[in-house]
């Protein structure tokens, strides 16, 4: 179990206090992470990677010259805010753009995503790349859906390789997509880990079993077995590693490179042992093998795991792969005739992480005149979700945390406060709704508050600061939002989420829209059918992928997020009748 | 627990085999361990680190350009043999000799020992460096009989780069030397590990306390401690290593070098949270760190605990301990400007690793007349050792393993064959008894048999192969036989082994001889006293010293290697009589 901390809560903290005294001279804190000593050269893409903590040596320790040039760190298992992952990416910029890359859980999915818009708001290409290589969490149909383990140090690396030779940012994002599709892995379990502080494990698996494909965080795997032999082990994980190899591979496709990972109390000698065999296998399945790592790679605090990845590899991988690395957990051949850029203090590095201040830029007269009904619509909601409180908190419970209701009530005033705040600044129409998105996204705290943050963000830089919107940009407006709640969530509709209900309305409105009613009028019909869709969020069948385990729970119960929306619809709607 | 095998019996060898795949390029294997694939370089002194495995990187993740040249592989916790320390040292040969080195395990001692006897009398200049940085192992009042903890890697990694910047096998012993009087290290254990194979692990530590000064085998430590926060652990190590500060440091006594390193399942980020308020004790305590490492560089399996090693630096420490290395588990800088020796085979590192072919080279015929008399001595130990073999062995029962009995019997029948070819072959006196020896030392098995081959060796030596031996050439003979005991067996007079019979019996023999009485004489009385002193050992109060535990509990039984010993000198002395 994990026994050394002070106090837990700040666990993550201290530890990477820690690791920056232990590294000094090599890489520099900064708020949300950590970033080279030596600043990313002039031009050259920056790769900033990520997740939660506990996972050392991923992600901090692969931060250095021809690895990553920042690390964000989250909580122990928990993902970093977009606004940490946002603040490590603008220190590590070096003018070139960002490349953002995590392994494909909805948390980093959702904050790096957003980092990349905050990002590109400022002025700053930025990409974002998921690694899917954990073959045993959603089949080969659904790879978007598969999450990422070990696979992050091939994605890593060869993305961070590329854009140590120049590569531009479509470039690089293209590397770390190759070396993804290219990479897959399948990890086993013999014993839960302990989170600091904990008295238990935060999962178990039956003593002298093994669990195939549980993820690093206890995520449910695909078979439970009886304890194998090393032998044995070798050969289920090639087996299982082999079966999903991609598909229409060119020249090149018999080498691999691949990655023997120790998930943490599998110690070296085990994953020697364990090594022999795999080695022999993967050679008489034809396959060559190119500079295998064997060792601890990507942890999981104290648990017993091990895994087993393959990256097909081409020439550029290849060259990728095997390129020099420095950093405090990764070194490979030598970074001397590697450029950097200068030295920098942890001043200077804070200093670049800062957002650009805020420029409260004023309105149209036009885009100045509809801020009022902003402000009353903002008004109608903060006084429906205090009444709806504790109703939302109550359907959340069923498959969620229960905080819905809360977080709704906290977002939607302090979206009141920063709405208002635009009006006496003399803002437009678009810079107060992107007050209040930012001002929810800020304050609300929990995933639905950044997805309704960033949501009004994007209806807000659709709506602009210079003309008065009329009904059709508001309908265009509607669909900014849409679009950027289906690239953070995760979700499709379908998924039993706030989308359910945001899709039928969208739809609805644009029909009315074009078919010749006003704004008003259009609102009210398209808010009935917010309603009705998430009243049927009740009645959907729960879906089989493992991805969303919780709406089997759930089912009978209308989604929480769905109904809010269509609350808050209905509220406009009055709003909008004036 | 240690979970991944298939045959337990082959672990090691097993996961050598899985290192050596994984580090092709790197490393290859030789007899006994792991040599670099590039060969030292003509002139280099070579470095030979080594000892039990389950210590990964410990310590054939460390062999490579800037670190060892070479590692002695043992099996789990087990010390390699003198063979095979010979064997390897041998194929990491550069020409300017050989450093050996290891942590101060009995074991260790001498089987390293005796492969530097081995070494020199081929011609090779080999010099043995036992690493003893465990403070709670022993006093400082006993500093020698200390163990090797994770002071291994600033000891070796400093021999390591002294010898890579040039310096001769005089100046890489005094590196290594110098080295190991500045380095302490204090550790703790939460729990122990468990061999492969085994259902529990092979020492407990009651939960929720710690083990401080408890060795990585389980060997016993200082006191028994609740489980501390990670401030106070800190507090708990920085304050042990620096009570035992070496005393008299020159300029720069203020620069330390400091691992702080795992045993196996205390992972990343804890090492980090404890490394945070370590850092900041040190520096309290005016020290400056150089480099630190924090991670795991010397491991027990899936051992809980961690340790704490400074070493306090010289210039000539801090330059070989900032020095840049590349091994498979520890690197450091640029290796580039480092010269190697040519890549090699394993085919043609293998060949470097055996030994010279055996020149049974004859003797002269004055050397060549005692040789009867040799082969009767044999032949007269084998008989009575064949009666006394149940009775040794219930002796060595009350504090050993009861095999001391079936020792002698293996090692004088082996013996006696050798001395049987040796008279075949014409062989001197000297070559005779060399025979002997190395026969002994082979076939015996267990400590005693190879502390009795080696004295025979010795013995064998000293007499040589041209001049008939006279009575003083048979004292000067049995004192060098004594000597390699006492450098090679980690004991010393009054420890209850058989130097307690050796010592009044060498020393009678010279005074009897001296007085000029003949050697059957003077034999007959220097076996009176080897019986005498052997019966003692019975009386003896126990050491209270840690490192001989076992002493205690034979108190009251005469020691069975004395008595063994005895019993061979006073047949011998029926043989000199004729």
């Amino acid at each position: 179990m994990t026994r050394l901390h002070d106090d837990p809560a700040t666990f993550s903290e201290d530890a990477l206090a820690g690791f920056l005294d232990a590294h000094a001279g090599r890489v520099v804190g900064v708020p949300g992470g950590v970033v080279r000593a030596r600043a990313t050269r002039e031009g050259k893409v920056a790769v900033v990677v990520g997740g939660g903590s506990g996972h050392y040596p991923a992600f901090c320790g692969v931060v250095g010259p021809g690895y990553a040039d920042g690390a964000v760190v989250g909580n122990v298992f928990t993902s970093p805010s977009a606004t940490e992952a946002a603040a490590v990416s603008r220190a590590a910029h070096g003018g070139g753009g960002v490349l953002l890359t995590t392994g494909n859980y909805a948390g980093d999915v959702l904050n790096f995503g957003l980092a990349v818009e905050h990002l590109r708001a400022e002025g700053v290409d930025a990409r974002y790349v998921a690694v899917t290589d954990d073959v045993a969490s959603a089949g080969g149909d659904e790879v978007p859906k598969r999450r990422g383990i070990a696979g992050d140090v091939t994605v890593f690396k060869c993305a961070s390789a590329a854009a140590e030779e120049g590569l531009d940012l479509d470039g690089v994002e293209e590397a770390a997509r190759r070396a993804n599709d290219r990479t897959r892995s399948l990890g086993v379990a013999f014993t839960g880990c302990t989170l600091p502080g904990a008295d238990a494990p935060l999962f178990t698996v039956p003593e002298g079993t093994m669990s195939v494909g549980l993820g690093i965080h206890g995520e449910p795997g695909v078979s439970d077995e009886d304890m194998p032999t090393a032998a044995e082990l070798a050969a289920r994980l090639v087996d299982g590693v082999l079966a999903e190899a991609p598909e229409d591979l060119g020249e090149g496709s018999r080498r691999v490179a691949a990655v023997l990972n120790g998930l943490g109390t599998v110690k070296y000698e085990e994953l020697f042992v364990l090594w022999r065999t795999v080695a022999r296998l993967l050679r008489e399945a034809g396959l060559e093998v190119v500079e295998p790592e064997v060792g601890e790679l990507v942890t999981s605090l104290d648990m017993g795991g091990v895994s087993l990845t393959l990256m097909w590899l081409d020439e550029d991988l290849e060259r990728w792969w095997r390129a020099p690395a420095d950093s405090p957990a990764y070194r490979k051949g030598s970074t001397d005739a590697l450029e950097q850029g200068p030295e920098r203090s942890a001043e200077e590095a804070a200093a670049a992480s800062a957002p650009p201040p805020e420029e409260a830029s004023r309105g149209s007269e036009e885009s100045r005149a509809l801020v009022p009904d902003v402000v009353r619509g903002a008004e109608a909601v903060v006084a429906e979700m205090a009444g709806a409180e504790d109703e939302l908190g109550r359907i959340d419970a069923v498959a969620g945390d229960g905080d819905h209701g809360r977080g709704m009530v906290r977002g939607s005033r302090a979206a009141l406060d920063a709405a208002r705040e635009a009006q006496e600044q003399g803002r437009g129409t678009g810079g107060a709704v992107r007050a209040a998105g930012a001002a929810w996204a800020d304050r609300a705290g929990g995933t639905s508050g950044v997805l309704w943050g960033a949501a009004l963000t994007a209806v807000g830089a659709r709506l602009g600061d210079e003309a008065r919107p009329g009904a059709a940009d508001v309908v265009d407006a509607v669909d900014a939002g849409m679009e950027v709640l289906l690239r953070l969530g995760g979700a499709s509709v379908g998924d039993k989420t706030m989308l359910d209900a945001i899709e039928p309305f969208r739809t609805a409105l644009r029909e009315r829209v074009e078919a010749g009613d006003d704004l008003a009028t259009a609102w009210d019909v398209a808010a009935t059918s917010a309603e009705e869709a998430a009243t049927a969020t009740a009645d959907l069948r729960p879906r089989v992928g493992r991805a969303r385990p919780l709406a089997e729970r759930s089912l009978g119960t209308p989604d929480a997020g769905a109904t809010s929306f269509g609350m808050v619809a209905r509220t406009l709607a009055g709003v909008l009748r004036g």
